[in-house]
């Protein structure tokens, strides 16, 4: 999928939402217990009834490898099952050298079907190039994140400005607005601005609204830009908003809460 | 496996050597692509006829999501067949926000039976202190790559040092010598020595030997200490040494020749 068909998608649900499909098998509904890969099952009901109302799903792919290669089955099946206008973004912070790096690009884009991976840049440059040789598929690149520890390191200070800042400033420039989006925390909004400064076009995926915290107001205050230029992680908040038979229904009103939201957001911003 | 038992396994085969099972299936020797599972054959000769002349084995994961389930299992297969008595590394550079950490050791520790999964550093210390939950098991922190990209970001200065250093210094403190080893390149080995400044005793993971450069006694000369506090990698050099029906053969002549210069290093230093 490319920039203005995803941006298309964004104009057309009136939605910036991607769900995050960190499905522990131990809180799914018991129902699904009983059924061959109900890891799968879980993931295809919420798609089943979520898919018109966010642009985006995210697995993180945690949650399928800490099961083995059954786990990585389901995660395959669920990638399957995703339609082909919901962007499909494997959440698994990968980072290597190069020839490595062409594996893991085979694996998340071509074998498995990704538009999109998240990577580390903390091997720099030459561990991100790799990607950008499968078109129209998009690297996701972590520059402030939305956990305590993110102040560690993100936070300090390089000279003329702080670590996030230099690897948003550097990593733009390995890709273009295409093929690169970058992870901005939401645990101060404002320091969208900061961010927006040094990369006004990207693509912004934003985790921490619901469980991690966040206002989606004040993400969009800070972050929208002229075609949107956001995708707004919820996980927990909408996979697990039930736990009983209804769980896909009590998901979809979860979303639903929050695409009305973010459709008024973009109704206001001419978007 | 705990600091001891692994100092042990090193004075007594005479070798710090860790064979990197990168394991491409379009590289292995024809006579194997019959087999079921080629990867799982091609690994368990390697391992058979080399595991007598290192401490560890560290499958890249790269190499094995890139084919879906039906690398992921390979990769299982692989990990049961490695003796108890070598290191089991998973070299899979992930790091992420808390609970999803506890998903990954979840995999590689308890799931897949690795002791040790390589991190990356960036999302800082709540992203790694979950894998200390998993007692005997070891986490093994980015901290100077050998990629040219290496300097984007781990030389950039942080005030009173460089970003590597300030990863190798913080990161000592989340752990234990104990539970916590690094990466450091070897492609410049007297940087070595500004990392034995910081960490003189932490086990080191040294990449570089071989197909990406760098002398074993060089490395030994910056990086040894008392109780060795080395593994070094090779991949490629060892594990396609040969692409006939006699591969295994070949490997264990190169493994063997790396393990005699390394045990003049060790009868050198009186380890």
């Amino acid at each position: 999928m490319n920039y203005h068909q995803l941006v298309g998608h964004i104009r057309e649900k009136r939605s910036f939402l991607c769900i995050g499909l960190d499905t522990d098998i131990t809180r799914i509904p018991a129902h699904l217990l009983g059924f061959n890969d109900p890891v799968f099952e879980f993931n295809r009901r919420i798609i089943d009834a979520t898919h018109d109302l966010c642009v985006a799903y995210k697995p993180n792919t945690a949650f399928y490898e800490s099961r083995g290669f059954e786990g990585w089955l389901s995660l395959e099946k669920t990638v399957q099952h995703i339609p082909d206008n919901v962007f499909k973004l494997a959440d698994a912070k990968r980072g290597d050298i190069g020839n490595t790096s062409r594996m893991y690009a085979r694996g998340f884009y071509d074998q498995m079907g990704f538009d999109a991976v998240t990577l580390s840049p903390y091997m720099g440059s030459d561990s991100v190039l790799p990607y950008f040789q499968h078109a129209g598929k998009w690297v996701v690149i972590l520059a402030l994140t939305s956990n305590d520890g993110a102040a560690d390191l993100q936070y300090l200070n390089t000279g003329k400005r702080q670590l996030f800042e230099e690897v948003l400033s550097q990593a733009a420039g390995w890709g273009n607005m295409d093929n690169t989006m970058f992870v901005v925390g939401a645990t101060k909004a404002e320091m969208l601005e900061k961010v927006r400064k040094i990369i006004p076009d990207h693509f912004l995926l934003v985790p921490g609204i619901g469980a991690q915290g966040g206002s989606l107001a004040e993400v969009a205050k800070y972050g929208l830009n002229d075609n949107c230029g956001l995708l707004v992680k919820s996980s927990r908040g909408i996979i697990y908003a039930d736990n009983g038979e209804d769980f896909a229904e009590a998901a979809r009103s979860a979303a639903l809460e929050i695409q009305r939201e973010m459709k008024e957001i973009l109704d206001k911003a001419d978007i």
